[in-house]
């Protein structure tokens, strides 16, 4: 079975720079015209709510497909919604797929062994329950926390390669406070980060696919330049994904840091500077109307921005 | 409104032990009489299965709630039933709540700021959107992942803390793995897992019920009892909720370490132990016909031997 990290690299050479478009559908910026077509089809209810950002993220999809490789839907927005939020999520996983984009699922599970089985479960393949076959959301990736260990994380891992799928372990996340255990002094020298760095870095080892990626990936926020040049070099083989760019504040240097020499090795998010480029940002000036050009326009500009970040020094 | 810390204090007052009944359905080992129930009204189709599953889980409710103050569905085994079980988790929170049980909702979610506030909405309460009431799964308390730091775990605290509710920050989990990350020693003296739980020491003493117990929580796995020794010393006000009792070979030595001085501060949760007491361990005889039995004696046997663990030495 191909790798999930060789189908990653072939992906984004042709879409032309390693990006990803999130998608945390914030109910507030959908245009209002979706919940106006919802709502007359099935009242002020909460099926209809969700028919609208359901809606809307497909149509989010046709218009960045052309431009990104990678898609990470975040599924607390959808949980948000309610627990029927869960199919919708589901549903934006095989629409991604169908799209041939590869589907990330940003769920950051992470539990003991017995239960992270039954999350793998969830997000990669199908399992057969009293004889049924139960499938999966149908993801191709998925964030995982490493709080609770090796056993916490290998049941994701071990599910992941049976499907040609990979994880991406939390490493440095992009929020403000991420330094606050993350980033503790260790006795032995360095940083908690930098033991989950090894640990990703070992457990990758395992499965590395032709392109000198590895399955096993780490999440490494586009806010810490300085931690991000010291990840990339404990961890050489290890695929980033780097949110945090845009609205979080990321920035080119932090991002080139996550580039190794080659110029590969990370995979950029946008969420709501893509998906909500005509509510906010740049492209405000757009406004509800012009929302499909909007967004196709955050994904073109978003694509080349890294895509220069990613070349190679000289 | 009244804090979770005294509802939950209560509770247990009246149940007669700190006990929580974990809900982790393992189909292999349901009663085969629901899934032929199931499958003679739906056929043999996922949306039987998660029928069968959840019929049982209620009534599971029914049979320990006599003998526990709270319960513990893990979200996660309802997932794996495909997207539309977390419909399934959301029934089972409410028929415990109906039934007046605690609900804490093992989700073990952590996320940045305003992502950690689309799951806290999920949990606890009710939100307007586009004018439209969402309902939360209806939990009282939740499980949540410190890994992000302070403003990872902040938003779920505050949204809790709206609705009377508390959480549950992992510190040791009773993973055979979970000294990994949480037990590094760290330059300053101590461990990863005591900085964590001095945050959650400090996170809580914001908001302290009158039983003098706080709304945010610590779990600490039945598996460590010198670890439980020194974070019970390091988090005196906290509340632990304690896994890992029964199938995990938890002992009463570490769940004794989980209880203060004055006998409380902990409750401990059995999971396979009471619900599958017919499938595996010291009722296994009962079998199948006489589940029932088995579960509601397992129940009261378990809240019998944590009353006496609980007892503070003369």
């Amino acid at each position: 079975m191909t790798h999930f990290a060789d189908r990653l690299h072939a992906a984004i050479q042709a879409k032309g720079a390693p990006v990803c478009a999130g998608l945390d559908p914030r109910p507030d910026w959908i245009p209002r015209s979706f919940f106006d077509a919802a709502f007359a089809r099935h009242g002020r209810t909460p099926a209809a709510v969700r028919e609208a950002v359901r809606a809307f993220c497909l149509e989010v999809l046709d218009l960045v497909a052309p431009f990104v490789p990678a898609i990470k839907p975040q599924v607390a927005f959808f949980e948000a919604l309610g627990p029927e939020g869960l199919s919708d999520f589901a549903a934006i996983c095989r629409r991604g797929r169908e799209l041939g984009l590869l589907v990330i699922a940003d769920v950051k599970r992470g539990d003991i062994g017995s239960t992270a089985e039954a999350y793998a479960q969830s997000l990669w393949g199908s399992t057969q329950v009293a004889g049924v076959t139960i499938e999966g959301c149908g993801a191709d990736a998925a964030t995982v926390n490493p709080y609770l260990g090796e056993d916490g994380v290998r049941p994701f891992f071990a599910r992941a390669r049976e499907h040609g799928g990979g994880i991406y372990v939390l490493a440095r996340t992009s929020n403000p406070g991420s330094a606050e255990f993350q980033q503790l002094e260790l006795a032995r020298g360095g940083a908690v980060v930098d033991e989950v760095a090894r640990k990703i870095s070992t457990w990758g080892a395992e499965s590395v696919g032709t392109c000198g990626y590895s399955d096993v990936g780490a999440v490494v926020g586009a806010t810490h330049p300085e931690a991000a040049l010291r990840l990339r070099a404990l961890m050489p083989r290890t695929p980033f994904l780097v949110p945090g760019w845009g609205a979080q504040g990321g920035d080119a240097a932090a991002v080139k840091a996550c580039f190794d020499a080659k110029g590969g090795g990370a995979l950029v998010n946008s969420s709501r500077g893509v998906m909500h480029a005509y509510a906010s940002g740049p492209l405000k000036s757009y406004g509800e109307a012009r929302w499909k050009e909007a967004v196709a326009q955050a994904a073109r500009t978003f694509r080349d921005e890294i895509a220069r970040l990613s070349v190679p020094a000289a």
